[in-house]
C-alpha cells in the first residue's frame, strides 16, 4: 500500500522481479561509473544472460513476451533505482524490441517479417544489442538533418547525432534521416545501420552533467553506405505528425520516465533512511521527529505519489491505446491527444523527480552535496529526464495547449 | 483518449452513467442554486427516483451492487461537472451506505446486521437519506466534543457540530461523539440521531463562500435523547488512530476529491470552448490561436491530468485495500500507509483543481470574474476542498511525513 | 524592521499617514459594501475632505506636492488594507492626477497646460472626481475599438466601456479611443467626458466576485458629442507602443499591485491573531503552537515579504525613470525596459497576494470560508488582480520574454 | 532600468566596481578550477592587491569603508556573476572585517579595540586573511560541539569543523566553540586561531558537486592550545538567540545570497544570447522567435527580478537596522525581526536562483547539460545556497513562521 505501480501482466510480473535483481547488482557500482564516467558494459552483458534485454520479443522467439507499455515502465522505474545510466540505455533498445513485437503483430506476414524475426532472434540470443541514435543539434527529433541520398549501391547517409546513448555496446543503431528525393523535396526515413559500417564514427566523447555511464556518444555518418533495404520509409511526410511517429515516442519515453521517478524513489529512500537515525544537538533528537524535516518528507511524498500515480494512469491509457489500434492504425487524432495526456505526464513526473531528489538534498543537510553522497549523482542524473525528446517542458506546454484548442500540433512551421 | 478515469466495474459503469445524466439536469439550475443559497431539493428527489442514491446498497436489497470506491469516485466527478454542491452533499450520504454495505460484507451474522439491513431498505425505498453531522469547532474530527452521556433511557446527546451538508434533506444523521465513561474519560462513539428528535435543532444557517446550495447547516443537540442502541461504539480507544477510522475518512473523502476535480473539469472545458471563438482586436485571432492562450491551457491541463491521474490511481489502491482486507480487519499500519497515499492525493487533487479554475478564470480574461459567469462560481466552490478533514493541507503534510519516517501518526497529543 | 515598504518622500509621510487614518475608518464598513455591492460614496466624501484625493496636485495648487509613484504605492496598499474596492476606485483618480501633474512638470507652457491648471484646481477644491473608462470586450486596452468620429461640433463617441471603477461618482471621464481619420485607418486618443454628456449611459450594473464596491459599471457612449479639444491625441500610432504608455500604463497599475498587496497583509494579521488565541482539542494549544500552522504562517509570510519586495523595488525603479525623464522624453527602449520590470513585479505581486490569502484561508480552518467571515471577500478582491491591464499572467510572461529576447513587443500584430 | 540593485553608498560604488573588474578576470577560469577542484589562489593574490579584500575596513586605517551591506551584497553579487567559488569564500572574510569596523565603530575604546586594529591594519596590508570555520556536523550553527577547555596556558580546542571555505589561505579562522564551564555546563565563546597552530589540521578534501574552487575544507583542531586571549566570550548564553547572533549571521548571509542571484544573473545572460542567434531547424527561427522560448525566459527573467527586489529591499532593511543600532545594541525581538525578514529573502533568493538557473539549462535545449558548458558548473553551484546556514529552507520557514507567531524563536530545545 505504498502506492508504487506493479506488474499488471504476468510478462511485466517476471520483467520487473528481473529488474529488480539487476537494480541490486547495478547499484553497487554506479557511483563508481559515476565518477569515472565509464560504461557499465558487465550490467549488459547481466541483462543479457537473464532475458532481460529480450522481454519484449514474442514468447514463441524466446523473449518474455512483455507488450504491456505500463509494466514495461514498471520494470525500467525499478532498474532506475539501480542504476539510472544503465537504465535509460537499455530502454531505447527494449522499447526497439517492443516496437519490433508490435510491427511483427501487426503485419505477421508483411515485407519487414522476415529481417524482423532475424533482428529478433538475435536479440534473444544475445547477439543484437540496439541503439537509437536519433537526436541532432540544430533541429527536434521530428525533423532529422541526417540525410540518406540514394546511389546504385544504397544511400549514402551523411550527418551528426548526438545524445546517441548505448553506443558502446549497440551494434544496430536506428537513424531518422531525411531521404533526399529528386525534386529536392525531402522525405522521412530510418536507417538501420550495422555498428563497423564504414563511414559510421562512434565517438567515445560522453561527458555531461550526469547519466555518466550511458554511453551518450556521438555518432557521425560521413558517406556512410548502406543497402537501400536498410532504409525504412514512414508512412507520413517529413515532419508531419503521425500516429506511428506518436506510438514511437511514447514506446520510448514511457519507460525513461520511470527511470526518472526511480531516480527519485532512491534519493527518497535514501533520506528517509537517513532520518530516521541522524540525531543533531542540542536536543540530540532524530531528524525524523523534527516538525520540518516531517513537512519536508511529506512534500517528498507527494512528488513521489504524483509520480507514480502518474506513470501508472499513463502507462494504463498507453496499454489502452495499443491494444485498441495495431500499429499504425490508430486516427491521428486519437494519437495525438494520447500524446497530450503522455507530454502532461512526462513533463510532470521528469518536474516531481527533480523536485524530489532537490528535497532529499535538502533533507540531507549538507552531506548530499559531497561527492561521495550518491545524493550528489542522483542530483545530476535526474536532472536528465526534460532534455528527453520530444519534448522540453516549454515545448510540451505549448503542444498540450495547442491539441487541446484544436489547433496545428506542429511546433514550428 | 482524453484521460479521464472510467468505471472499472459494471455496477460503477451504471452509477456513472447515471451521474452524468443527473449532472447534466443540475447543471441547469447550479447558478440559481447558489445565487440563493438555496438548497436542490429537487435534485435528491431526482437521485432517489433513479436509483443513484442507492447504488452502493448490495443488490440483493435492490442497490446497484457499487462496491468500487474508484468507481463511486469516477461517478462523483461526473456530478461535480454538473453541481457541486449537490455531489458534496450526496457523497456523504453515498459514503454512509457503501459502508453499511461493507459492515454487512464484513459480519453479515453481526449484532448490527438486522439494523444495517433496515437502514439500506429504507435507502433503497427513498425514504431513508442519510447525513454525517461530524465537524466541530474548536476540534477536529477525531476527537469530538459532543458528549453521550448515559441515562436510564439512553443517551444525552450534548454538542454543535458545524458543516452539517445534506441537513436539509436527511432524516437519518450521524455524529461522531464521545462517550462519558464512568472514570472521568471518554471512549469514542457514533450517534445514530433520527430527524425530528426532540434536543436536536437543525439549523437553517449555511452562508459561505462557496458550496452555497449544500445545505451545510449547524446542528446542535441539546439534552437529546437517542436510545441506547443508537450509540455505535468504536474499537478504538477516543482519539486512537485505527484502521476503521481511516476507512471511514477515505470512503468519505475519495468521492469528495473526484468532486472537486469536476469542478475543475467543467472550467477546463468552458474555457477550451470559448478560446475557440472567442476573438479579439487588433487581429482578431481566436483566443485559441495565441501562443500565451496555448501555454496557459497547457497549464491548466496538465493540472487536470494530475488530478485525473492521481484519482484514478488512489482509486485502485483504496479499493484493492477494500478486497484485501474486510472491514476493520486490516493492520493499523497498513492502513496508515494507504491513508498516507490517500492523503498525497487528496492534497495533490484539491490544489491541483483550485489552480485549474484559477487558470480558467485568467484565460477568461475578466469576463469569469463577473457574478453571472459560472466561473465565479466555480471559483468559489473548488475552495471547498482543502477545508475537508481529515486533513488540511498543512496538515497533512506534517501527517505524511510523520508516517514516513516512523512517528506516531497523531498530530496533536 | 517587518519589512513593509514606507514612505521616502516627505509629502509620500503624509499621504501615507491619510491613507492609514482612512483605512481604519472604511475597513468597518468593507464587509457591507461588499454584501450589498454597493457603493462607498461616504468613502470619496471623506477622501475628498482630507485633501487625500488631490495628494499628487502640486503644493502650488493646494496638493500634497506627490510624485514619487513608490510613494504612492505604498499609500495605496495601506488604504488597500481597509477597503480595496475603495482603493483600487481612487487609485484611478490619483493616477491620473498624478499625470496631470507631470504633464504640467514637462511643460508647464504647453497648449494643455490652462485646461490641466483647471482640472488640479478643480480636484483640489473636491469638485472633481476622475475616472478611466478604458477597457473594452474584445480587445486590449491599446487597441480601443471605440471609436471618435470628428463632425463640425466636435466628436461623435461611439463604444461600450466595461470595468469602469469609479464611475459612480466620477464626473470626468477619460476614455481612450480610435480617431478615424480620413483614409479608413485610425490614430489614437484620448477622449475626456463629463459626467451628463448627453450620449453618455453609466449603467449600474456591476456585480462580480470580488471589488463589489468599486462601482465599475459599463460605460456606453451612444452618439455621444464632445467638443474637439475634448480628444488629446497620443504622439504614438494606434496601437503603437510608447513610452507615454508604458508610463501611463505603469503610473494606473503600480499603486493597484499595492492595494492586492494590502488585501494579503490584512488577511495575514487577521490569520496570525487568530492564531495566537484559537485553541484546538484534544491538547487544546493554540494554533500558533502547532508546527504545522507555523509552517504554514512561514510560507505566508515569505509571500507577504515578496510582495513587499517587489512593490518597493520596483516603486523605487519607476520614481528613478519619472525622474531621469520628463513625461514623453524617456526612450521606447528604457521604457519597454522598465516596463519588463514592472512586469515581473506586477505578475508576482497579483499571485503573491492571491496566494497568501488562500493560506491565511487554509489557516483558518474553515472559518473564513463562511460570509461572516472578512476572509472569504478578501480572497475574492484579491482575485481581480490579474486581470489589470496590461497585462494578464499569460500575456505578461510573453511580454517579458520578447523584450528580453528583443523581439517585438507588442504581442498581438 | 533593468531591475538589478546598485550601489547606494560611495565606498559601495567603489567597492562594486572591483567587484566586476575583478570578475570579468576570475570568469575566465571558474570552468577550469571546477573541473579540477582547484582552489582559485591566483584571484585572492589579485583581491589583496586592488584591496577588494580590505573594503569594509576604515578608511582611516586605509580599507575603503565600505559599511553598507546592501552594497556589499551588490558587490558580491557582481563577483558571483564571474566565479562563485572565489565569491562565496571571500565574502566570509570580508564579514568578518565587516564586522570588525563594526565592533570598532560600537566600541572604539573597547577592550578588544586594539586587537581589532591590529588585524584591520593586517588585512589592509594583505597580510591577513581570515575564515570563518563554524560548521560541523551533528549539531547546528548555534550549538557548537568543539569544546575549549581552560587550562594554565589557555584552551585546548578539540572538535572538527567542515565546510571550512576558504580554508587553503586563510591564516586566521574564526571558530565558534562552546566553552567548558566548571559546573558541567557550557558557554559560548568564538575562537580565533592562527593558521600553523599545532594541533590544528586543515585537510585538502574538498570535494563536492559545486562550489568546488571554495576550499571548504575540513578544518580539525585536536588539543589545539590558543591564548586565552583568543576567546570571545558572547554575551548570550550558549545556544541563545541573541541580536548579535543575528548580525553575525546576517552579516555573512546577505553576500552569500547575492552570490547565488549572481550565478543565476550568469546563467540567465548567457541563454538568452544563445536564444537570439541560435536557429533550429526546420523553420531555421532563432530561439528567440519561438513562442515557448519566450513564455520561458519571461519566467526566468521573474526569477531574477524577485532575486533583486529582495536583496535590494532586505539590504536596505539591515542597513537601517546597522544604523539604529550599534552592534549588540538592538532589542532581540528587533533582531528577531530582522531575521524574519532576512530568512524570507535567504530562502527566496536561494530558490529563485535555483530555479532560474534550472530554466536556463532548459532554454539550452541539451547543450547546458554537457560538462563543457558553463551551465552545467553553474547548476552545480547554485544549489549551495540553501546549505548555507542558517537555515535550511525547511527550518526557515519553522523560524519564520515561530517569530510571526510570538513562539520561542529556538528550533530546536
Amino acid at each position: 500500500m505504498d502506492g508504487e505501480p506493479n506488474a499488471i501482466t504476468e510478462a511485466g510480473t517476471r520483467f520487473v522481479a528481473l529488474a529488480e535483481e539487476h537494480a541490486a547488482d547495478f547499484a553497487t557500482r554506479a557511483d563508481q561509473h559515476d565518477r569515472e564516467g565509464s560504461f557499465p558494459f558487465e550490467n549488459f552483458e547481466s541483462m543479457k544472460k537473464s532475458g532481460f534485454m529480450a522481454a519484449p520479443a514474442p514468447s514463441a522467439l524466446g523473449g518474455l513476451g512483455l507488450t504491456s507499455l505500463h509494466d514495461l515502465a514498471v520494470g525500467m522505474s525499478r532498474l532506475g533505482r539501480g542504476c539510472a545510466s544503465t537504465a535509460i540505455a537499455v530502454n531505447m533498445h527494449l522499447a526497439s524490441v517492443w516496437t519490433m513485437g508490435r510491427m511483427l503483430a501487426a503485419e505477421p506476414e508483411g515485407e519487414l517479417a522476415p529481417a524482423i524475426d532475424g533482428l529478433l532472434k538475435g536479440i534473444v540470443a544475445g547477439q543484437i544489442t540496439t541503439a537509437v541514435a536519433g537526436t541532432e543539434a540544430g533541429t527536434d527529433i521530428a525533423h532529422p538533418q541526417t540525410t540518406a541520398t540514394a546511389t546504385d549501391n544504397g544511400y549514402l547517409l551523411n550527418g551528426t547525432k548526438i545524445f546517441g546513448t548505448l553506443s558502446p555496446v549497440a551494434n544496430v543503431f536506428f537513424s531518422p534521416v531525411r531521404v533526399a528525393e529528386g525534386n529536392g523535396g525531402y522525405s522521412a526515413g530510418l536507417a538501420m545501420v550495422f555498428r563497423g559500417t564504414p563511414g559510421m564514427d562512434i565517438k567515445d566523447n560522453w561527458d555531461a552533467l550526469g547519466m555518466r555511464g550511458s554511453g551518450s556518444n556521438d555518432v557521425i555518418y560521413t558517406d556512410c553506405l548502406v543497402p537501400a533495404a536498410s532504409i525504412m520509409r514512414n508512412a507520413a511526410d517529413f515532419g508531419e505528425v503521425s500516429a506511428i511517429g506518436v506510438e514511437t515516442a511514447i514506446s520510448g519515453n514511457v519507460g525513461l520516465i520511470a527511470v526518472f521517478m526511480g531516480i527519485a524513489e532512491t534519493a527518497r529512500d535514501a533520506v528517509v533512511a537517513t532520518a530516521k537515525t541522524r540525531r543533531k544537538a542540542p536536543s540530540n533528537r532524530t531528524l525524523a521527529e523534527r516538525p520540518s524535516v516531517q513537512h519536508l518528507i511529506g512534500e517528498l511524498d507527494v512528488d513521489i505519489a504524483v509520480c507514480r500515480s502518474m506513470v501508472a494512469h499513463i502507462g494504463r491509457q498507453v496499454d489502452a491505446f495499443s491494444e485498441a489500434y495495431p500499429r499504425g492504425r490508430a486516427p491521428v487524432e486519437v494519437a495525438m491527444e494520447l500524446d497530450r495526456q503522455f507530454q502532461c505526464a512526462k513533463l510532470t513526473v521528469n518536474r516531481r523527480a527533480i523536485d524530489a531528489v532537490d528535497k532529499a538534498l535538502t533533507a540531507s543537510g549538507g552531506a548530499g552535496y559531497l561527492t561521495k553522497s550518491p545524493l550528489s549523482r542522483l542530483y545530476r542524473d535526474v536532472r536528465a529526464g526534460p532534455f528527453m525528446q520530444p519534448f522540453a517542458p516549454h515545448e510540451a506546454l505549448e503542444f498540450i495547449g495547442r491539441v487541446a484548442l484544436g489547433q496545428d500540433p506542429a511546433l514550428d512551421r
